[in-house]
């Protein structure tokens, strides 16, 4: 089953609410990218509050579709990072300097549309 | 792999993009009336742009949703729904009579909003 892409205005919705194998994150990062590109999207919101934990082939494949979204012109909000995710992130040295975060997906949005809208 | 259920303000934002068989329409079921209970959700939009056709049961699940959904307080709209489906729907004589429909999950929320808000 691949992770539902929710398409809200210019917005891109997505909430992570299963364990990511590998084959399911490289099939999200293709959804994604062909939906960017597809619906002309501005702004990604990708929700992983309920994502314990992840590898670092995982970390890598959302460092790289936050990289590649922006790439196509869609800014990308992470939110809902847990404890444990964010130290993966981190020690894997994933460049996530320039990801812009958030609490949860609502506040995500507000963030993507301050941004965006002025 | 369960059905995610986003959370946006009040609302729940649902958008099926698979094939429902019996056990994951069951499991949406639960899993929504509990995210409506434990959330507060005033509204809920289910879009079903990505399902082609569904059979008599799932139909029912539908139909039941819908119901229950409303029993809790939360006001459902149906978004995207393709003729067959409609044809289903109407042929098991579902009742669906008061359910609210829209083209797509933004024309939804925004129903729930004017209906809701005002």
């Amino acid at each position: 089953m691949r992770i539902p892409i929710l398409k809200l205005q210019n917005y891109l919705l997505i909430s992570i609410q299963v364990d990511l194998d590998d084959q399911t994150a490289i099939e999200f990062q293709e959804d994604l990218l062909s939906q960017i590109y597809k619906s002309g999207a501005k702004g990604v919101v990708i929700d992983l509050t309920s994502v314990d934990i992840i590898d670092s082939f995982i970390a890598k494949v959302l460092g790289d579709v936050v990289t590649m979204s922006d790439l196509m012109g869609a800014k990308v909000v992470l939110t809902g990072i847990q404890p444990a995710v964010a130290m993966t992130l981190l020690e894997l040295g994933i460049h996530m300097q320039e990801v812009q975060t958030a609490l949860n997906l609502e506040q995500g949005l507000i963030k993507l549309r301050q941004e965006l809208e002025g």
